[in-house]
């Protein structure tokens, strides 16, 4: 279990200028996506350098859902800057573009799918030493300050991958709800999505215990280990603030507790996900976002099609933990509850059908799509999207139920509509 | 928020050679007690050190409730050695006797007062590079492998105090249950105090945004910084598990499942007052430790007078939490509930008699001693008790509500009988 540095507060994010210096760091990378690179949390970062006398050169193309053209974009930026510290001002593709930079460029030698997870990419263990890399999130979802993991689209295979491991985790997080106010409703809410499923599906991965193979060498064991004690904690507590504070920091971009209480719990979330890991909600989430069509997400200032990370993995949730609760039902029944569903008469066979009927109303009051068909998926698309999940088995051998490709059919067309 | 790598489970003490090997260790200091270097825990380190070609020498004379002289001995020690990386086995003693010894060792020409805490010692910050350092816990209590603190008697002021700094933290904790087995019951109860202690102070320290001074630079922060959201989670949690498995823990030393929820807790708890700090129970504590006279605790098998450190702690609990509840009363009493107590009728005001009758009750059901007068203390002691106190304002300062010589006064004869 290994847990990351956040430091959390109003403001906290003027101090990083101090925390570069106190590195020594002289010649720093700040990275950023164009939209951001005019708002005040990338202003605020780069008057803290300036004020503590910190070079920096700024990098302000990152994708919002990056592939793996725009991560080798920042690699070369990174490699010919030969920076000796990074700060990445963003969401969670900002943070992984970041962290992808920071890997290859103290890994120069590296062919791209090196790191890459297998089967797509060799997933080699990481032993070069990297630079140090804060992370300031400005949106309230990946928990990726926290994580050892970078996802990205691998765009010949149409498939969303990444790199996982422990070396790439930030060196510290600064958790400032203050960026939390620039956020549009949807992306507070497709973002607390993310938070949702990150906390459901590592509460119900597979037990750390029951995970194989069991690697007798630490060193070669995954990052995502499976439910355990520790992350059940960081789950629980993460979900109990997004039933209480989502709905409030979706309607209103004024509301600081809200949105503050929302930022730490994807650091929260992220701090349990990345050691228990997530399993099927994600693993299908991949080819929903990497197949898009013509969908073009509200909120969002992109040039392209887009259905959000956090939207694509909640989608499924219904139905995957229909499918999930035959596994560990109280778990299952544990969350309704803490969602908001009175279980006190529940069955336990049950569990299945009433964590998704409080998920459904739990979307519904939070007007999200109807469904994967509102995102511009039918049932001819179900093949494709069962053979883009495939290849996720990182994950989707975490889910406490194995599955078959009928299984995974069957979950893409019950999640086609949702209400 | 600094957090700290633990890896729990039965029999991951056995991992430790390979987690060497992986460091690259080729010369480890292993340290541990006379009692302990007979014992199972240190024969599986050193068959797993031998087993993965870990060459290594042993110090085994570490001082339960160590002084500066066995903490100097231990450095000399270290110093000669020249290691190139430390296995701690044992209880918060030799954890911290390593620490120090890692520390003074990696910083050869300092002074020993030169990282003690102020105003005992100079209190400087860490800046030298230490050598990684791997705790393996044989008792349920300090959460030491988890902190950045190491604490000890200074002999010639007959006053406990300590060395505090981020630097010092284990870079890995293996908190292994089968170690809890061996524990006598008055160890396991003893260190379980400890463990609920580090949870009430930790849950009802100063807020984070409230202590003072707050140094800009966040290099120059102290390692106990208040409560906060995060610390308050293991807080909680920590001491929902001593309300839930303590008793059976202790009196039934082939629980396996009680003791290892308290192994779990015991590094839980240390995770929170790591960060967030304690406050009266622990300055109170290190005097009435100091100031020993003949008591010999039941079950430590030791060859001097000894109130073990967790009975030190928990003895002033009902009195001190009387005396904080003012402040914070709803987190008074949300512990008394966590502890067993029906507070459904019960009045904010009443949050600290509620919160001490509960601990009187729960420690009547663990035969914990009756206050000071039954480990050997008068009403004539109590001056030099307080003299004592006064200089352990690293922790006291964190208590929510100031304390003049008159309240530790005070605070020490409440606490002469319990019952």
């Amino acid at each position: 279990m290994a847990v990351s540095n956040i430091r959390y507060g109003v403001g906290v994010t003027k101090e990083v200028g101090m925390d570069l210096q106190n590195m020594g760091a002289k010649n720093v990378c700040l990275m950023t996506d164009m939209n951001l690179s005019q708002l005040p949390p990338v202003q605020v970062v780069m008057d803290s350098l300036v004020k503590n006398d910190v070079p920096f050169k700024v990098y302000d193309n990152v994708r919002v859902e990056p592939t793996d053209t725009s991560f080798m974009e920042a690699i070369e930026f990174a490699k010919k800057g030969a920076f000796d510290a990074y700060v990445a001002v963003g969401g969670g593709s900002t943070i992984d573009t970041c962290k992808a930079a920071n890997l290859y460029a103290s890994s120069p030698h590296s062919d791209f799918l090196d790191y890459v997870n297998a089967p797509i990419g060799k997933g080699k263990p990481v032993s070069v030493p990297l630079k140090p890399l804060i992370a300031v999130p400005t949106t309230s979802g990946t928990g990726s300050e926290t994580t050892g993991v970078a996802i990205f689209d691998y765009e010949c295979l149409k498939v969303k991958t990444g790199i996982a491991s422990r070396a790439i985790k930030p060196t510290l997080g600064l958790v400032d709800p203050l960026h939390t106010l620039h956020m549009p409703p949807r992306v507070v809410a497709n973002s607390g999505f993310d938070v949702l499923c990150h906390a459901l599906e590592s509460y119900t991965a597979i037990p750390y215990h029951m995970r194989s193979p069991c690697p007798s060498n630490p060193i070669t064991r995954p990052a995502y280990q499976g439910s355990n004690p520790i992350s059940d904690i960081w789950a629980v507590h993460a979900l109990r603030i997004v039933a209480k504070y989502l709905k409030r920091a979706v309607r209103n971009p004024d509301d600081l507790e809200a949105r503050s209480h929302m930022h730490l719990a994807s650091a929260f979330a992220g701090i349990g996900f990345g050691n228990a890991g997530v399993h099927l909600c994600h693993g299908m989430s991949y080819p929903i976002s990497g197949l898009v069509k013509k969908y073009k997400a509200k909120d969002y200032n992109v040039d392209h099609p887009l259905v959000p990370h956090g939207l694509s993995v909640v989608l499924t949730s219904p139905a995957v933990f229909t499918f999930t609760a035959q596994m560990f039902p109280e778990r299952h029944l544990e969350t309704a509850e803490i969602l908001g569903a009175d279980t006190r008469t529940a069955r336990i066979q049950d569990a299945g059908p009433v964590l998704a009927d409080t998920l459904r109303k739990f979307l519904f009051d939070l007007d999200v799509d109807d469904g994967l068909a509102a995102v511009g998926y039918s049932k001819a698309d179900i093949p494709a999207l069962v053979r883009g999940t495939l290849p996720q088995e990182r994950v989707t051998k975490l889910a406490p139920r194995p599955q078959s490709e009928e299984d995974l059919s069957a979950l893409f067309e019950a999640s086609m509509k949702l209400y």
